[in-house]
């Protein structure tokens, strides 16, 4: 090739070992095209210089090499939200894109500039979330948005039925009348747990005993709740707590009530946290895996962005449980 | 006003409450106005549909409303780097704007378009970091970078005076032959700990007893290092661990060579963890109060975006020793 030579849509597909349609595809960003040969591409696209002639006008905007991620910022103490973050970030870097968090600054209404979207937990009535879930951009939630608007991409976990396990496992360890401590029904996993443990109860005729909290449930009201529900007679021999860290919160309160955690109260968290493993007792605890569910989270949305996945899509993503003493004895 | 009054800079300011000056300093994003007033100004420009006059194309291009963040990649799952990026965040928040993580994707060359960075613990050789450090935007590094290039703003901890405190405190608890293991000089907080405790053994009349191992110390890397730092002959009668985590990975290597961490080996880490106080013993460690850390790298950033505070400015951030049962008996 003289260095005269235009450098054409041609040179580059030969350049990168590729057809000329997937070397269109990729530099456009849309058709059958993997992360990989897109980022091989453009990389030689970039090296050759190579200028789109007069039809490009027609391309897709290039890619901002970023994706959007927002998560319920009263929660960014969690170490759930801080593992799902960096679950996200881990995997855009390998899509070689960076990863703007974006916060719930009051006063604006722009929306930054990114390829795409990942919502993790999006509640209803957050302005974020119902600004984003309008932006017209790729979307990705981590759970379903309660809020009627449906994503492009969704990875969920079963939760409810989850919960129904645990609570056959705390009936295997000889509770008869475990009680709920949850939040609202805005996020579809509180809803989820809600929804799993009524329809425990039901079908194993053992009458509900649940408290609301808020999503970010605050120590106080955990405890007031936890209390609320000891006190009632007859009392719960189990208490299965919703909210991340809820569980350890009201160690003090069963002590408290005379009661010894793992003994003749059983206790559970649905969030497994670095506390539960290492609390006395330890705690029965659902590991969400949050990494991988950011990092499921980051992939579902590449692969929309790739074309190697369809809008509607839904994945589930596998969690655990992790028995420990607080049910086991 | 009729509608028809086109809008001013001087609408803009009566109408914010503020000076002409003050109004025009906050659209160009100089001049020392504070963040709440520049973004209370900004709001009412938007609301009232100002539009610049003609001289107009001379100020500063618009504000992205992001910032841009880099922390070691190979940390992203350290509870310290968590804690140090949600810090970030939130003061980002509070200003109105998003952070963009920006990720060690290999192949590329272009920087995320910020208002600007802050990069934590930047590691001299990091290509992503020499990146940043020449793309002329404003750049706050917690701690100092060494790669000899400076930034307009470093918020520091005064880590060689708290390693010297720690081994007074360990000299207290009657240790004669202090060890330490270190990450090597490529980041200034690890030259600072080994530079510390060089200083503190010099005007003790006490030999060193050192191993370096890699900035992200790998499990195995350390275990070897506390290995052959314990088989040594003399053995010393306390281990310090300079990298996060590193403490409680040293734990069974301690047993095994026969020793009882708090009676026969005192044992301390320079980072805090939430495992060092749930560990057994809990282990005595510095806390760098991580979160507060990105929020002060986040603050001197804006301070620096809205000229108050001028390139050069070096902010110290305030650490403190948790003593623990690891070196307390």
């Amino acid at each position: 090739m003289r260095e005269e030579e235009p450098v054409t849509i041609i040179t580059v597909a030969k350049r990168a070992g590729v057809s000329k349609t997937t070397a269109s595809d990729a530099l456009r960003g849309s058709g059958r095209v993997s992360a990989e040969t897109r980022a091989t591409v453009m990389r030689v696209a970039e090296d050759l210089g190579y200028v789109p002639n007069g039809s490009a006008r027609h391309l897709r905007r290039a890619s901002t090499g970023t994706i959007g991620l927002h998560v319920p910022e009263v929660l960014t103490r969690s170490s759930y939200y801080m593992s799902f973050v960096f679950g996200v970030v881990e995997r855009a870097a390998v899509n070689d894109y960076d990863v703007t968090l974006i916060t719930s600054g009051e006063r604006r209404a722009r929306t930054p500039r990114v390829d795409g979207l990942v919502l993790g937990d999006p509640l209803v009535g957050d302005p974020v979330v119902e600004r984003l879930m309008s932006a017209r951009l790729p979307t990705v939630t981590c759970e379903r948005f309660p809020g009627g608007r449906g994503a492009d991409g969704v990875v969920l976990s079963p939760h409810a039925d989850m919960v129904g396990r645990l609570l056959d496992h705390l009936r295997d360890s000889g509770a008869r009348r475990p009680a709920l401590i949850v939040a609202g029904d805005e996020s579809d996993w509180a809803a989820e747990l809600h929804q799993g443990y009524r329809r425990w109860c039901r079908a194993n005729g053992v009458p509900t005993a649940t408290r609301t909290v808020p999503f970010d449930a605050p120590a106080d009201q955990v405890r007031a709740a936890a209390r609320e529900l000891l006190d009632a007679r007859p009392a719960p021999d189990a208490l299965v707590c919703g909210p991340a860290g809820a569980a350890t919160e009201v160690l003090p309160v069963v002590r408290a009530a005379g009661r010894e955690a793992g003994r003749d109260l059983l206790l559970a968290s649905c969030v497994d946290t670095p506390g539960m493993a290492l609390a006395d007792p330890p705690i029965t605890s659902i590991d969400l895996r949050p990494r991988e569910a950011g990092a499921a989270c980051a992939e579902l949305l590449f692969d929309l962005l790739n074309g190697t996945a369809q809008p509607g899509t839904e994945r589930v993503h596998p969690i655990e449980l992790r028995p420990r003493a607080s049910t086991t004895g």
